[in-house]
């Protein structure tokens, strides 16, 4: 049966990877629809490549470009209203890659569909996990993570029962400035911060692994995904990033999940679970070249945003939103040279300090604490 | 539901350690027969603690003395038929525990009852592994590993189908004498050679692990075990046995089973597949304290042992036979003080030139084998 492959954020990192694995496998995947940012040319081309039914872009005069020099079968749309219908049509599984808060209001009108979702996008369990999983599990929906850590431990938890999960230990590369101390990051440049060792990524989630926020993410996500209790999920530095995260069992048996740095492997992992396809061009790994794994430890100190991530899950409701919209909002003025590299901290502290907790916000709240934090994280600077 | 237990070999490393799960599980296992060799004091001791239904004894002559001293509902046996007995019981599981190839005829016993059977001994896959997993598959019964290599295999196969593996990676912590070169293997004492860095075993797996034979027979059972062919199986130093063993699946993704040393899980496993229980009194992984995990290559020419394996392997037939009947004959006489280390394989391939392969043995032969390579490998000795 070939499953038919909605598409959001199709000229993204992910997105690219999502079409190289659907491209691989013709006879078991199909695009049927996909949105664009604004990048015309490109979904251009891969509408003739892939011939989906519905293409959206972000922009109206965008779609009416588009509409006439695609083949008449293939609808175009534009903007939210886009989006939904993407995230709405007849489909086995939603790729959900689009970076931000607009992914959220997608996601649930695909749960609302009934289909299952590839989830690649955080903000969705970040800011509005209490919602999203409890319409998930009301419509019998599965989120299936594409992060390489959630799928990792998505892979170990195959076949097992949450009742004997008794830990998650999310593995953390570090970053481009994990060999640094805490007084080495006074004046560093954005184009140190975006040097990763090991991943190449987009920019915000780049520097997000500098400083840690990333795995903090994760680490809220994975609390959601998974259904664990925060003291229950840990965070583990491993330099080489090989091994993509565990699980300890009640019986003290971990299973792990190793490869290559390759995010093909999750992508293709949520289109085919349970059951797996060859990979063509991909690299094995072999431990023999790798030689020696390393670990160590993820300290609070040296990682201040780490320690906020798990504050604010622990907190919950509208926390995570202003954890979330202070980051975005900070890496933003740290990539366009407005602030340091270490008051990006600073900044998501004083916006997570001030903030007075709301317990379990509805979608109009978040948006509005999102869009609130932001203005302030945004005054602090101008000051 | 209350596991009904036989055990095997009650009274050696992994029995003991078996009926210390059954212990610390009440409510979820009961053990409802045994056999033990000689040792008729901690037969006692655990048919008062236990309270089985069914006791086999080695000799007559303890069977006897071992009734008048037991509560009269407890039957006591001995001997051949005690073990069938105890082998073939209403029960859930047989855990095979005993040393040596007396273990073959209970197994199968055990897969004509139909019940599920948890596989410590390995004469019975490495001599006749055809015989055995024919029968299984024939009768439905599942063949679950208790070794740590093959149970951590089995733990990462779990939820997976077995279409879309693509390697097994056994590690092997490399003995006592890892550290050595060949050179230095010339004139190693006994004492020396039974000095293993990371596990605490019987003397003949200590010995087989400074050979490499272990993980040489365990390559061999794998095969058997998971179906999979000899290309398809790696052997991976990793001197600190964390990783207990890795499968690599078709789409690059490895998963891997991680833990301290300690039998009792893969055991408990075994016993409770596919869910877990809690283990008590175990030592959980902190991979900090641990550091880091290092692998090398298992080479053929430093570990001449390994290099028979596979060969014997590929070949088939009767020359796995041959390899174990011919190693264990070889140990004992390093054991006795007979011959140095490196005379083991050096018999061990003697054996193996001069053999006649056979190409699918019935039990009968597969006997006359192990007896006739045994005789061969004194009468070499004594020369």
């Amino acid at each position: 049966m070939v499953k038919k492959i909605s598409l959001l954020g199709a000229t993204g990192s992910i997105g690219v990877q999502t079409l190289d694995v659907i491209r691989a496998h013709p006879t078991s995947f199909t695009l049927v629809a996909m949105s664009v940012g604004k990048n015309i040319d490109k979904a251009l081309e891969y509408i003739l490549e892939f011939k989906p039914l519905l293409v959206s872009v972000q922009e109206q005069h965008d779609a009416e470009r588009l509409q006439r020099e695609v083949p008449s079968e293939v609808k175009v749309l534009y903007g939210r209203k886009g989006l939904i219908e993407v995230a709405s049509i007849d489909a086995d599984v939603l790729v959900n890659a689009v970076l931000g808060s607009v992914g959220l209001e997608p996601t649930l009108a695909a749960i609302e569909s009934g289909k299952q979702i590839a989830l690649a996008n955080k903000e969705t369990l970040v800011t509005a996990g209490h919602i999203v999983m409890k319409k998930a599990k009301e419509k019998g929906v599965s989120i299936l993570p594409v992060d390489s850590e959630h799928s990792a431990i998505f892979q170990c938890l195959n076949g097992e029962s949450e009742k004997d999960i008794s830990k998650l230990i999310i593995t953390a590369s570090g970053g481009s400035f994990r060999d640094r101390t805490r007084d080495q990051l006074n004046g560093v440049t954005v184009e140190e911060a975006l040097n990763h060792p090991n991943w190449s990524m987009g920019a915000k989630i780049t520097i997000d692994s500098a400083t840690m926020m990333n795995k903090g993410l994760e680490v809220i996500e994975a609390h959601w995904l998974f259904d664990i209790p925060y003291d229950q999920i840990e965070v583990l530095l491993h330099k080489e990033s090989i091994i993509h995260s565990m699980v300890e069992f009640t019986d003290t048996s971990v299973l792990a999940q190793l490869g290559l740095p390759d995010m093909r492997v999750p992508i293709q992992y949520a289109l085919t679970y349970p059951t797996r396809l060859e990979l063509p061009r991909a690299k094995r790994l072999n431990l023999l070249d790798i030689g020696t794994l390393n670990f160590g430890k993820a300290d609070f100190e040296r990682y201040r945003c780490l320690r906020f991530a798990y504050e604010s899950g622990r907190q919950g409701g509208s926390m995570t939103t202003v954890l979330n919209a202070a980051n975005e909002e900070a890496v933003s003025q740290f990539l366009n040279g407005k602030i340091e590299f270490l008051q990006i901290e600073v900044l998501i502290e004083e916006a997570l300090q001030r903030h007075s907790f709301i317990k379990e916000p509805a979608l109009e709240i978040i948006h509005e604490v999102d869009k609130e934090t932001r203005q302030f994280v945004r005054s602090l600077i101008q000051i």
